[in-house]
């Protein structure tokens, strides 16, 4: 049976359409649970308006920037528009542009759903653990329908409308763009406000957490859902919309356009990542007291093999390659593997954590010295996983012609990211039941509530490690994939401009080898810069929090009716964070141009490999180490080593500060840095190629 | 002036005798100088004892394992044996015992000296800084001198006798086997003594540092030794020979022989490299109240100096390549260019020293997030600086034919390390004044004395950090030349097998990607198994010193005649040291072997890039952070942020404690195992190209 790319990209745009539909029938079922307690309802709506804060001053801020990035791609981008270029120009700016705005709609859509499940799942776990989880599943479900049905939806559409591959760059940069805002600036508005919270109320003045005196723990609330929730669905769209761009560009170039089985495959694999995610979806359940847990991993596994299932059937059924089937299976199974080498290195049952946790008795520089090594050592399964996945795929599909293994390494990154739906849905499940356990607390539910809300909760901190190390691999991947990418852009433009083409990227060439060295710098300086300006923000809002309680008679007494200006600690975090993400945005962006002006094409292609190699590192690094620390304190706290109150906790708790930045801040935000300097290098490919001092 | 390589092969061996006979002359010198305190005798004895127990234990544990490496060798390297190859595999095992025997008898010179100056310097600073001075310096000049004089003495022997540039690889890969346990064993033992002495010592019982009823106060002192002395050394005689073999075997393959001009150059500007430090240390001078800071800077710049008019004189004379010596000078520049930049990072003068004390006062998980933030950056100018050098001398050097580009960068290699000798000599002079000082106050010197071991004592610390940074830039460079020198192993051998040669390794293909993902991880898992070992190791030290303390009757009291058994600690550290050292150099090592056999020589290509580019960049950011948070700590001790006994001292204590290995046990042993599994790679390169899974 045959049908066109048109005709996969029209089932993959009613796919998409279904999706939404899943979304919204998920949604209303969401808000049509009961609530009502007051005081939930007033703090969530205190919630909702500080995290739709953040979100308009960040779109606005991120408005600014696109439309001066859209005037910077309609002047250069893909040519010079002088040079008769108008027409393509336009598409690609107004293709950037429509990447920022799908992005930003499917992060407005998880917010809101997240800020009105979270007061939901809190009021169902009166009725047990079976509603307080569907409605925490079906809420982090919507986000998930939404970024992945918007990703395909948007992809098909801007090919279906350009009909031009190059034109996908411009739609992933946008994605991109937005990524680098809501992952990072996120991060830095959640770490800003959980950090300063701490100072301030738990070290300083020894008020518990969450107490609704402290002037930021609204803030730290609204942190989880604009870093968890809104930052990590644009982490996923981003990587979901690159790889899928990727993959469309490869194959476009060995079909030789866009309408040959090499596209069509790709589509067709996608959609039907996206309908094993619903099916996922829609079938996951758990019994009266079941293991939420179980319930979470069993509807990822369900849906990978539904994803397995589907595709060999459409392989069959539409003639396409087994070798791209096999490469596109490879890259999902080892997707699994990456993430159980995660929980190895995290999960509170290994010994990784108990050493840890043993080591802190000692002091916290031992807390620090055994994390961090743990948290390198994590580093090398993931590292040989992503590793074998490319040399596998890379295999499988090089007998089928030339170009074809290249391919077939994009096409295991769109494997390994067809569950993303799945992925998204368990991941912003997370935040929701956190959420909710916070608002059990302060609305006084009791204990049986708050036993109910901390099982959710320690689910959902369970399946992120997975879940983290999954999204990690996959970029690895996709930005493999836009190497290749990138190559295939540079090539396409020499061959218009009458210039030798490029067979690769030799170390051996001293120009690559210059970029790989600067390249492979620029993910420390970058996720250092975020840190740091952790730090800072960190600072601000302790100053803040300090004049408030001096400031603000009977705040300190919680006298009746006194309340704190969380306004204005939200304000904070929100402008830090915008001010503090820009430097390190900039300075990724900026060395990218400098390195591709002075070095050329080959420097470029070295900048970005050590870029990827070095970035992996650390991202896992970063959020290995993180997730370790946090777990090592926790475990204490149930009773281990001496317990809550001990010297060991004390030290677990310095890992932990530690930890926070690095595994919400700055570990995360890596994959983005690295899609963003592989989209600008793309973009910037004629330019490179044509205008640069050793190139 | 013709002179052929033979010509220059001779002068570099005597200029080689010259340095040994400077080192004898120094080292009478300094044995002559007066020593009367029996105290300070009696401690200089316990130390010196100690040391020693250390390198033949040491020592003991190597032969077996170069004895075993030997037979490897002899059986299978270059060739299989039984392909004919006898007198080839007998000389390339000849030469791998030499390169670890030239590099130990160098380590016990360094020892030897370093453990009678100590003494020396202390009693002369009695006499003021001008003759304690003279003393630490000349004896860490009795070291560079040895490990320079017989680095270059062992290569130009090697390559007269055999004939073979090949062999050559063999005697550097003897020296990386030693620099391998003397510097990552002396680090783990160093930082096991040091930490465990405090933790007991200071925190637990509260006597002070350097207390002689602590049973692990003179380990803690034999580790400067060891560590300081004969690891840093070792490591910088492996890279001084890696450097020369490089350059050699390009200059070699580019002549088609052992005797053409690009071979001469490379004796030439070695030989010349000594030759300006011997002047720069016979020249070494102070005045009667100088500053001992820029007396040892002075002579740095004045070795350099001498080093390019020299090698410009001799590139007029003998008709070399300008470009080469341009090369050359570039690379040395380059170094002190990077010397500086690592400076600023840890001065306690400049911003980031400050800025990490002042966050000290929130805690020290802000003294470790800054710190690690900045040693982050800090990676960024010294590779950007390792980056401009080698393409500078790859487009110098490109026009003067097929080659000479990678030839350029491995002379600007030889250009960083030429003045090595001047280098060493200042590095060996901080543990000798460090030990000084500590015998100062334990001979009850008194306070002027102690003031002037001080200020010699920061002037080491100072010179320490852009001598380490000139170190890893150097290695940097080195290594970058001997993937250069693995290539042209490779296609010497597949000529040989009528095989096709390689033109490089490409990074868009996927077995050189597969290989780069895991040589990138290995820098990662090698440092954390060092600190795991240094922190397991204490562990057990730990343990001995209670026991000491529970037994030893009147030890805590500090009974007259009571003495702790000193030599059990000592014992824990070396054999600890060896076990923890063990693993990881096999993981390295053995992670290089299956990367070969599964993807073959791309593979290891790959494999070689990757390790360099991470462990360059956890080189760097260990060794500066640690030195960061060291100097951060001194700069609140001086009365800044509070001062001693502060919030922010106690912070700053937990950073030195994680910086410590950090600094002294795995950031400089990243540079042994990039050039360990470089040669691995190279002398494998025959098994590699024939025998692999994928390759």
């Amino acid at each position: 049976m045959i049908i066109s790319t048109t005709g996969f990209q029209f089932i993959s745009i009613i796919i998409a359409v279904c999706a939404f539909a899943v979304a919204a029938w998920l949604y209303k079922w969401v808000n049509a649970q009961p609530s009502s307690n007051a005081r939930i309802a007033e703090v969530g709506t205190l919630i909702r308006r500080g995290a739709n804060t953040f979100l308009k001053q960040e779109y606005a801020v991120l408005a600014k920037f696109a439309v001066i990035v859209a005037v910077v791609i309609l002047l250069f981008l893909p040519k010079p528009i002088w040079n008769n270029n108008v027409l393509e120009n336009v598409t690609m700016a107004i293709s950037y542009l429509a990447g920022t705005v799908f992005s930003a709609i499917s992060g407005k859509i998880g917010i809101q759903i997240a800020t009105i499940a979270n007061v939901k799942a809190a009021e169902a776990a009166k009725e047990g653990i079976k509603p307080s989880f569907m409605v925490g599943f079906r809420g982090g479900a919507v986000m998930g329908m939404a970024v992945v049905g918007s990703s395909l939806l948007g992809v098909a559409a801007v090919l279906m409308i350009t009909g031009n591959t190059t034109a996908l760059l411009g739609f992933s940069f946008g994605a991109s763009s937005l990524a680098l805002f809501a992952k990072a600036g996120g991060g830095i508005f959640t770490k800003t406000a959980d950090i300063s919270a701490d100072l301030v109320g738990k070290v300083e003045l020894g008020i518990p957490e969450d107490d609704p005196r402290n002037p930021a723990v609204i803030a730290d609330n609204v942190g989880d859902n604009v870093g968890d929730v809104a930052g990590m669905g644009a982490d996923l769209f981003d990587s979901n919309v690159a790889s899928i761009a990727a993959a469309l560009i490869m194959g476009a170039s060995l079909d030789g356009g866009v309408s040959g089985k090499n596209t069509a495959v790709v589509f067709c694999y996608a959609a039907i990542g996206l309908l094993a995610s619903i099916i996922g979806v829609a079938t996951a359940k758990i019994g009266k007291n079941g293991n939420p847990t179980r319930a979470l991993n069993s509807s990822t596994y369900v849906t990978t093999a539904i994803f397995g299932i589907l595709t060999a059937a459409a392989t069959a059924l539409f003639g396409f390659e087994w070798r791209i089937w096999g490469a596109s299976a490879v890259g999902l199974l080892v997707g699994v593997i990456i993430g159980i080498a995660s929980d190895y290195f995290t999960d509170d049952s290994k010994r990784p954590v108990h050493y840890v946790a043993n080591a802190s008795k000692s002091g916290p520089a031992f807390t620090i010295l055994s994390g961090i090594s743990y948290g390198l050592i994590s580093t090398l399964p993931a590292m040989v996983g992503i590793a074998a996945s490319a040399l596998i795929a890379y295999k499988l599909c090089a007998p089928i012609g030339e170009g074809y293994a290249m391919f077939g390494i994009s096409m295991s990154a769109v494997g390994m990211l067809s569950i993303v739906g799945m992925i998204i849905s368990n991941d912003a499940y997370g935040p929701i039941v956190d959420n909710a356990r916070g608002l059990a607390e302060m609305g006084n539910l009791g204990d049986e509530v708050l036993e109910t809300t901390d099982q959710l909760d320690s689910a959902g901190n369970t399946v992120k490690a997975i879940t983290k190390g999954f999204a990690i691999g996959a970029a690895g991947l996709t930005v493999i994939a836009l190497l290749g990418a990138f190559m295939s852009e540079v090539n396409a433009a020499a061959i218009e401009l009458g210039l030798p083409t490029i067979n690769g990227f030799d170390v051996m060439d001293p120009v690559v080898f210059f970029g790989m060295l600067i390249g492979a710098a620029i993910p420390a300086v970058f996720s250092a810069m975020l840190i740091l300006g952790v730090d800072r923000n960190a600072q601000r809002m302790v100053t803040e929090i300090h004049r408030q309680f001096k400031e603000i008679v009977g705040l300190k007494e919680g006298k009746e009716g006194v309340v704190p200006e969380y306004d204005k600690c939200i304000q904070i975090a929100t402008t830090g964070a915008i001010k503090e993400l820009i430097p390190a945005g900039l300075t990724a962006i900026i060395s990218t141009l400098v390195v591709g002006f002075v070095g050329g094409v080959h420097a470029i292609g070295g900048f970005l490999t050590g870029n990827i190699v070095s970035g992996l590192i650390f991202a896992l690094f970063m959020s290995n180490a993180g997730g370790l620390w946090d777990n090592a304190k926790k475990y204490i706290e149930s009773g281990h080593e001496g317990g809550k109150g001990s010297e060991a906790h004390k030290s677990a708790v310095v890992g932990d500060t530690v930890g926070d930045p690095f595994k919400d801040t700055a570990g995360p935000s890596i994959n983005t840095q690295i899609t963003v300097v592989s989209l600008v290098a793309s973009l910037m490919s004629t330019l490179f190629l044509t205008m640069s001092l050793f190139g």
